[in-house]
Formats: C-alpha cells, structure tokens, sequence
C-alpha cells in the first residue's frame, strides 16, 4: 500500500489516509493545530471557528460507527461547514454498484471533503488514488478501513500523550489487546515511532499478535504485569466480539484473566501512568471499571481532544487546497 | 424516583424530565412562553426565533420515533440550534457499553442540551442525576422514558387544552385507554391535577389499569358511556399493536368493540367537546374515522402546538443555563 | 391519474408530480433555470444561492434511494433551506397509521416543501391532492412514485440531452431496457415528446415492455442493433434485481446477451452519441464497462446536472408560493 499519495508535491497533507510515512513535523503540526481549537481553563472545552464556512463535507460511511462520525459531524459543524451523513450500508453498494462508481457518483455531486469509513482494508487509498485523477481539489479524511489505518485515532492518542506527558522523548508506552486485527493499535505503532517513543511494548496473547511485528521496532510481552512494569501510558485496545469464540480466543472469560487491565495490575505501572481506550469500552474484559474509573484514566479527554483534532486535521487540508487548488 | 434533581436551588427547571413534582406556575411559565413562538392568524402559525445560536443539540433515542424526534429537531433548528441526531439503537450500545459510559462520552463532546427517549422507566432521571455531577451545564429534556413519563406529550396536551377551553378550573376530561402502560396517560394526570382539573376521569379494562391508581385524584370508570358523560375533553390513548394478543388483552376486535371512541358515544360528551391523540392513531381501533376527522378533533392542532412548547421548553432551559450557569 | 392538479389557475407549476401534462416551455423554463445554478469553465461546477434561507424541506422517504436522497438533500442546502430528512420505512406508517394522517403530521409541523418518493404509482398524486385541500402552501416534489413517474430524473436527462446536442430537433433517442417498470423511461418518454424529439424507441424484450405503449408515438424493437442505429443519444436503464429469474426475465447473463449495450453495438450509433444512465449501474449486465467508462459516457455529468435541476424546480416552486401564496 503506497502511503505517499497523502503528500502532495511539496511534502504537505493533501489527505489523510495513514500515519505510515507522516513525519515528526507533520505530526506536530496537527497537534499544535488542536491547539487552537481547544480552552484550556478549568474545563477543556472546544471552541467553534467558522473556517470551513460554505464548505461541504460527506460523512461516507461503509461500515456502522456512530460514536465515530458524531465527531466528525461535531468538527466539522463547529468549523461552519455544511455536512452531509451518508449511511452506505443500505445505498446503491447494497445494489450492486461497485466502490469506485459509487464514489464517482459522490464525486460528481461536488464535496469538498469526503470522510471516509470502510470494513476493507486499504479502501481509503484505493479511493484516494483514484480522487487524485477524478478530482483533485476533493481531500479524503479516512476514519478507519478494516484492520489497516485509523489515522485520527492516533493523532487523538498522541495529543492525549502529549497533553499529560508533555513530549515523548522518554516514555515508555504499552498497548495491550487484539494487536493482530486493531487498526487503531498499527496506527499508534506508527504515531509513536515518528514522535520518537523509545520504548514501545506490545501485549497480547500470541494469537492476538499480527506475524512481523517485531520490524516495527516493538517490543513483546505475553505477560501483562511484565509488560506494563514502569509504564508511563497504557493504551488498552477493545476485544471485539468477533473475535470471542474463534478459534483465536476461547471466551472473554479466558481473555480477561490474563489480559484485563485491573487496578492491581496498573500498580506495576509508572506512578501518574495514564490509561487510553478507543471506546466502547468492555468493563471487566480487557478493563476493569476500577481502572475505568480511576484518575488514570483519560478516556474521556480522549473524546474531547478527537474532536479538537479533527478540526485540525480539516483545517489542514482545507488550508493546503485553498493554497494549491 | 427523585423528581426534584429537575429544578435548582431556586426552584426553576434545570432539566425536564418529568410532570410530577411540577408546579402550577412551572407549567403555566412554559404554556406561556409557548405563546410567543406561534402566530394566530386565521391559521395558526411557528414563528422561527434565533434563540439558541451556537448552541448544540444531541437529539439521543435508544427508542425508534419518527414523530418525536422530528418534532424536536424542528424545534431546536427553528430556535437556530446545530441539531445532532443519534440513533443509539445502532450504537455502542448494541456493542455492550454501559448506558452511563455512553453518556459520558456524549458528554466529553460538549452538547449544550440532551434531547432523550429511552425504552426503560426512569433512564431520563437517571442520566440527569448523573449529569448534574459531570456536566451540570448539559440540559437534560426527556422525551419519552419506558411506561414512566413523557413530559412534552402532556405539556402540549394542556397547551391544546387551555387553547380551546381558556382555563383549567372546570373541567371534566377523561382518559381513555392503555392507562397501565402509557406514559402520556400518567403525565397527563400529573399536569391536569396540577393546573387544578377538577374531575379527571380514566376509561379502561381493568387489565389495563395500573393498580394504586386512585391514589392520584381520578375516578374509574370501565365503561365508556358512563365515562365520558359530560366531559369538556376526551384524550384517546393508542392501543400499542404489542399489547394485543397478549393476556392482558384478547383481540384488536374485541377492544373497539367496547372502547373505540365513536360518533355515537361522542354525543355522550358535553357540546363542543375536544377530542386528543397522541399520534399515530388506529383508526377504528381506538377511535372511528368519524371522530378522528371531526370538527371536535384537535389532533392535528396538537402537533403544531407540540413544536411551539419543546421551543418554550428548550428556551426556559437554556436561560437558567445563561444565568445561573 | 390526473396530473393538472400540478398547475396552479396561472398554469404555473404549483407542485412537480409528473412530467406528464407539461407543456414545452414548462420544461425549457426549468431548463433555462437551471442554467442559473451552474457554472460552466474547464469544470462544471455547482453555485451556492441563499434563494430558500429560512425555508424549510421535508425529505419524506418511504422507498430507500441514497442517491436521489441525497441529491435532493444537497440541492437544498446549497439553496440555504433548511432540510430534514424522513426516513419513513422505520415510522409511524410502520406502526398501521395511514399515509394521509402521516401527511397531516407532517403538515402539522408546517413545512414549505414536501420532496417525496413513494414504492406506491400515483402516491405524489394523492399527497398532491390532499394538501392542495389542506394546506396549499406547501410545495409537493414527486421524487418517484413505483413505476408511474421520477419527474426530476427526466428533466436531469434531458438537461444533460441539450447540453450535449443543443437542441432536440432532428434527435433520434434510443431507451434500452425495462421499459415496463421504469418510472424513469415513462418520464423520459413524455419529456422527449413535450420537446419534440422526432424519433424515440425503445428496445426492450417483449416481456418488458409496457401494453399499449405505441400509443405514446415511439417506435419498438425488441433488437438491440437495429434500435439503435444511428441514435444520437441511448439511455440505458437499470435491470431492477427483483425483475432477475421473475417470468419475465430467465436470467442476467440471458438479458446481457442481447441487451447489454456493448462497445461493438454502440458503433452502430451515430458518430458523438452520448450515452445516459440513471444509476446505479450493473456493469456486464445492462452496460458493459467499455461503454460506462467511454468517452461517450455522460453518466457522471448527469448527477451534477442533477443537482442543478433540482435546485431550479425548487426555487420555481418557491418563486410561485411567493408570487401566488
């Protein structure tokens, strides 16, 4: 999968499809982006700029995630752009039509954003290579396909990071779960090596472990209180249903005695260590509500931050195609 | 249940979640208020007023329901609201997070106000309580909670009410119907008997009445004849298609034969009597064609009138929310 | 079906139910009109005008169609009305009420606009009839009615006609396909002719085509070659899946046997034929790819051309609710 077709020819965002092959500086740039979008008193609240006034973007959603394109519906609101939610579960792809004729048809209708989630792997770029011959001056914000990419989950992870552990030169980070099937983990993977994470560690019985992880400069654990001893920041990743009774994992039960975050496992952790999830989370399989529940716990800022991201990322790309456009 | 978590330390509706506990002046400030958002030409008019600019509406249902849903999104964009609609039956929640953890994360996305229908009796309280300890900015406006309440079903019934019959003092209005399990019917009572309602009046099955009932001010009747002898106002419930069949009643057929509100038993009602429905009605189960399209209904004026008080409501709200806030 | 009851006393088009019963220069007004909403460069792009700020549409779906949804939902927005959509398939029409109590709601809450597609043949029609009486403010857009009409789909196809051949005079249109259940060949049909098309045919297998169908002045081949033989324009209809393996129709590969409009076959057209589709398409079943992704392929123009249109029947809609209402 070429990633570099999120770059345009001056090295800028001109998509967002993968963190695979973003710099360090493009990183930073959509954190200190966030910035601006976020108070930072007493509460963290979001702020509203009207920079996407009379643009219009499509939530393009192949796959079901409402907590997912609520925020990108809520960013894309509080930047004044008009949205327009499209469920394609039950549209013309049920019918018969092929991506790339569905997305023409989008296309056609004359978006300036397409927010894109899809079960497939890799459905982001396949549609991204083929809007850079179609229509150019139209950016794709992938929101997740299959088990590849979930590009603003981790740039909302790394914001959270940085937010409670101000840079990441010396932290040592441990992502324990389904590392195999989350794209949310490959994601992070990647974020962390480019902000230069020293110590990254992987936790995850061996069946949950995708084949070569190892060149990706991780280290791995099957022992969880091995694994998040001195911890600064554990992300714990979401057992999906699916994968519950599968020849890869007997039952949740099962799973969570080894491999669910408690609070006496959080001990071997770093004091102030901080605890991320995706969401939904599962209490009492990969975490219990006592760690859920605790000070270490920044699950919710996580939501609150994602929605200042996205804006940046907006912002971003809508920037590049009013300057290159 | 608690009611009082609704008001604040001055007494002024901080949430709407429930009639009971309401007082008359409460009710009375809101029916008011609804005034000023209808225009009364030769027909009755919404007038659009840019009240709650900025402000963003999450309009929540874990329950399916076009009619409510739609009227509240017609009420918050009228007032100039940003309205996020939420199908949660499609949701984390179908992914097994809890219904506080679904909130919180509503919460960390900054809405000013929650519009919510839930399936389960006391779910509204139930969020508010724990809003009031999160987020205590958030409104919280039940639309609908189980067999429990359904606040602005009542409050557009009393607006349809005081409309045609001026005031509340001498009236005789009786309920017909599922009055076990209809949350309009209990909020109905509670709003009749405390703007004063002299003789409210329930008609049903005895299988369909919920026991301790009297202990609410109202007199029984399971005939219908007899109950509506005189009456000013008749609110015909629907007969929910899920009560049919079951023990609680034998048959569609057999129900109407005994509590259809026909023409004929509408002659036993007072001259220019009104008749109400919530919507939709089974036309010929609950109530005869004749009656539904006749010069005593009000049914549709009620729908006009139900947009005009969720404004007022959502009104009153935010101004507690901008002065004590 | 009657279909004056789309003009008002001026002979203006009051609502747009079918394309049946306009004249000529009903047609071209809209045409012309649409013209407004374009602009023409290298790209063909979509204007933004605010003509219905402050208006309000209802997009009442009672059939499932992204697309047209969609297209609707944006021509609307870009003219500053505010939407809201209906999604009727999980409503009140589900829980038994009737279609015309549905639309007395929906009257109820005072819209100006009703965009409607119904599965039922002559529904715009009864909806049209009933609110003339009830509330004649309100503007009806028959978004497609079971296999009677989709006006809008017509006036796209023939925007898309003169923008490519300048104008319909010595033309001769070849409509391949279903001609039997197509509300769109019905449409196109009547359309050709009110613009004075010479020569229509439509080719189609015999069990597809409609009865008495010769009486609406167009010539029938049940082969493909010899119907399009030196055709100008070809409109390809879709092979609706529930036709599949029905009496009619054996099978797919049976019909792209004969139907499938190939490049071989399109030789036999005229030089510079253009080639329509309503979408979505079946490739290798009506249309072979060769043929969608040729250079004679106006697919894609015609749904931004379509979006256009719609914006100028709504805004002509509007302009005569003004003048008149």
């Amino acid at each position: 999968m070429k990633y570099s077709i999120q770059l345009n020819a001056k090295g800028k965002l001109q998509h967002l499809l993968t963190i695979e092959g973003l710099s360090r500086s493009h990183l930073l740039e959509i954190l200190d982006r966030a910035n601006e979008f976020l108070s930072f008193g007493k509460k963290i609240e979001l702020k509203n700029k009207p920079i996407l006034k009379g643009k219009s973007i499509f939530n393009i959603f192949f796959e079901n995630s409402t907590r997912t394109s609520t925020t990108f519906e809520i960013a894309a609101k509080r930047l004044s752009a008009d949205v327009l939610k499209l469920n394609m579960q039950n549209s013309s792809v049920s019918k018969g039509e092929s991506l790339l004729d569905t997305i023409d048809n989008l296309i056609a209708m004359q978006a300036d954003m397409f927010v894109i989630r899809h079960p497939s792997s890799g459905a982001a770029h396949l549609i991204a290579n083929h809007v850079n011959l179609a229509a150019p001056e139209i950016k794709i914000l992938n929101a997740g396909d299959g088990s590849h990419s979930h590009p603003t989950q981790a740039l909302l992870d790394m914001y959270t990071i940085r937010y409670f552990k101000k840079n990441f030169r010396n932290l040592r980070v441990a992502i324990i779960g389904d590392i195999a099937h989350s794209r949310v983990a490959r994601s992070d993977i990647w974020a962390l090596s480019a902000l230069g994470v020293p110590d990254i560690r992987l936790i995850a019985p061996e069946t949950l472990l995708p084949p070569e992880v190892e060149k990706m400069g991780v280290t791995l654990f099957s022992d969880l209180e091995e694994g998040v001893q001195g911890a600064d920041v554990v992300i714990v990743l979401r057992l999906q249903k699916e994968r519950i009774s599968s020849p890869v994992l007997p039952s949740a039960h099962e799973y969570s005695k080894f491999y669910c975050l408690t609070e006496e496992r959080l001990k071997n952790c770093k004091a102030g260590v901080i605890v991320l999830h995706p969401g939904p989370m599962n209490r009492g399989v990969e975490i219990s509500s006592g760690v859920a529940d605790s000070i270490n716990s920044v699950i919710l800022q996580q939501v609150t931050f994602g929605i200042a991201v996205r804006m940046a990322v907006m912002d971003i790309l809508n920037e590049e195609s009013e300057k290159y456009g």
